[in-house]
């Protein structure tokens, strides 16, 4: 079972919680690859959900192969990135394999094995007139990229096609943005779209758009890949045994966050109000009476003197369900489609201020009453 | 091409140099799957270099699958990582696969199979009675893990065999260590190694060994596998055309590290004196007359204003070597035993202010005057 009570980042503090059972053997096999791809995708779909909000919710696209831990790694985070919250991916192996929406623009290798850079623009446009989106910064942005860009928009237009964007790819994305943006509305193109790169992740997005950058597609590589950036790189989820032989198992530690809560457990996740706002998730024992009739008391392990009274009413969803049994797998999976659909409604069920990029809000996850007396019991028990 | 002067880390600076000819078509379609490979496995030894240098050179083992980006992932980190400085992985495939030395211990969930941790380190001890390393922090290091260890020891002892070691996986290290260490001396026992896990990395190693931790061989996962840790998880290798049906090309940028250097390239890595002290690398153009016979000036590319001077005699080692031709692999492959020597050998080669964790000095890498030439040349010819 994967501990529900890592250190972290917004929504990271319920980590995906997954329960086996089985002889002992058995569950540990599966131990490493559960953790390997579980920790893995949760960390792409969390960074692809914090990069959604940042850049406003507009077009996001994953363009990070290059940077991947190689190309398992590529194919999984394209994955994980849609269904977290990017809208496609330059990965034509996940678009074939996965039927994600797959979305670029040319290289700079493409610029560059053309005389000159507006004879590639319109090589490309040739080839590509109803999706054609051209890479502006191979030789200069404003002085070069932009007004060829603004010569085979013209061209577009007169074979009645339009073009669709530009990509900028290095420099001060805000101010060449805002004048990227100035050129083409005093040209008569307020419809092109301008999409940035270049080693963006949450942070710095924030910064463009508070300095006034006009980006309309956000395009995100290695931090989104690789979960890089303000803490990133990997997720610590767990995997430790709470029963033994029908005996509940614990495992103490001088790092408080360190202590297993022990017993097979569910976990619910309590909403108030008519917009079912989530409140807080709550840990409780399989076999303890436990309804959503009365009021709810949560306990916080890390710091059991913080508790949190949830007032009746609430709604409470159970989050654990059987995806396979008897070593067979049920027919429980979603899709993709649905996935990305739960994120979204998942995120704005969420309070805001859990929600910033910094210090956000801690969003609740504690224990129930009768779990907390368990754990105490067998630290007691324990202690040497 | 990879370009060689990314922002980074010390022997981040010579990013792998690749060079690779063909049609247009075919040098784009392996782009990605190159800068995949090549970015992520050197991204990991490098961090493996670096923990084995923060380490003191002891015993490292590579602990890190289960926070892999995946498992094949987890297989190459395993196979750079020993390259780099591991002495073993904990990853079984890794030792099937390439050969890698296997080495781990057992789990808390072992400890926690038994009626009690002192039972749990006996039945381990009987199964592997050569190389047994218990596990310590199940409940309690002092009063409960290392009293136990010490009982197995003297079990051991009595059949003619010796305790390896304990592996300690949370709490205060430094104090731990120091304490275990005294106890095991104490009883007798002054072979019984100390082995250090608990999310690690170079700091964090430093820091412990600064404050007298007795650590005999450590343990990293995550930031190893991951490259996590101080400016980590991901290495900016790029790939850029630096010539075109015979003529150089260039890519400028706002970002002088964006902006390439063009023409086919031979890069040199120069050493001097008795022990080979490696001084700078330099970029040479393939077809430039260049020679080790003189005194040899190297300009920096992202600041032309530095220029070093490698006074003759020098040694000079070319690092651009063939190994496709006609689309078939050359028999160059050193194998992995070769290439933990040859990182060995150069890592001795550095200058230790090179080698420095924090703040190090920076390894020099620079183009020859021939180079530099032709790169201001085609950039007054670009320039809009």
């Amino acid at each position: 079972m994967c501990g529900p009570f890592p250190r972290g980042r917004w929504f990271f503090r319920t980590k995906p919680l997954l329960r086996v059972s089985g002889r002992l053997a058995e569950c540990l096999l599966v131990e490493t690859m559960l953790l390997s791809i579980i920790n893995f995708q949760t960390l792409i779909a969390t960074k692809a959900a914090r990069l959604w909000q940042a850049c406003g919710r507009l077009p996001l696209m994953e363009f990070g192969l290059r940077r991947a831990h190689g190309l398992e790694a590529g194919l999984y985070a394209a994955r994980a990135s849609y269904i977290g919250g990017a809208d496609s991916t330059s990965n034509v192996q996940a678009g074939h394999l996965l039927n994600i929406p797959v979305a670029g623009t040319h290289s700079h290798a493409w610029v560059m094995s053309f005389a000159n850079e507006l004879a590639s623009f319109r090589a490309f446009a040739e080839t590509f007139p109803d999706q054609c989106i051209l890479l502006a910064d191979t030789y200069d942005v404003l002085r070069s990229g932009i007004p060829n860009a603004i010569t085979v928009a013209r061209e577009l237009k007169a074979q009645g096609k339009a073009l669709l964007g530009v990509r900028i790819d290095s420099g001060d994305l805000a101010y060449l943005s805002r004048q990227a943006r100035k050129m083409f509305d005093e040209a008569g193109f307020p419809g092109v779209k301008i999409v940035a790169s270049n080693d963006l992740e949450e942070m710095v997005i924030e910064e463009i758009i508070r300095n006034g950058g006009r980006i309309d597609m956000w395009g995100v590589g290695t931090n989104l890949v690789t979960g890089g950036g303000p803490g990133g790189g990997a997720l610590g989820g767990v995997y430790k045994m709470v029963e033994h032989n029908g005996r509940p198992a614990i495992k103490l530690s001088d790092n408080i966050e360190k202590s297993t809560s022990p017993g097979r457990k569910q976990i619910y996740r309590l909403s108030v109000g008519e917009a079912a706002v989530y409140e807080a998730d709550v840990l409780v024992l399989e076999d303890e009476e436990w309804n959503d009739r009365h009021d709810v008391l949560i306990i916080d392990p890390r710091n059991p003197l913080r508790r949190k009274r949830v007032a009746h009413p609430f709604q409470a969803e159970p989050l654990l369900a059987p995806v396979m049994k008897g070593g067979k797998r049920l027919d429980s999976s979603i899709g993709l489609e649905p996935a990305r659909e739960r994120r979204r409604k998942g995120i704005d069920r969420l309070d805001s201020s859990s929600k910033r990029l910094v210090n956000p809000h801690v969003y609740k996850v504690g224990v129930s009453q009768a779990l907390w007396r368990l754990k105490e019991e067998l630290l007691n028990l324990q202690t040497p």
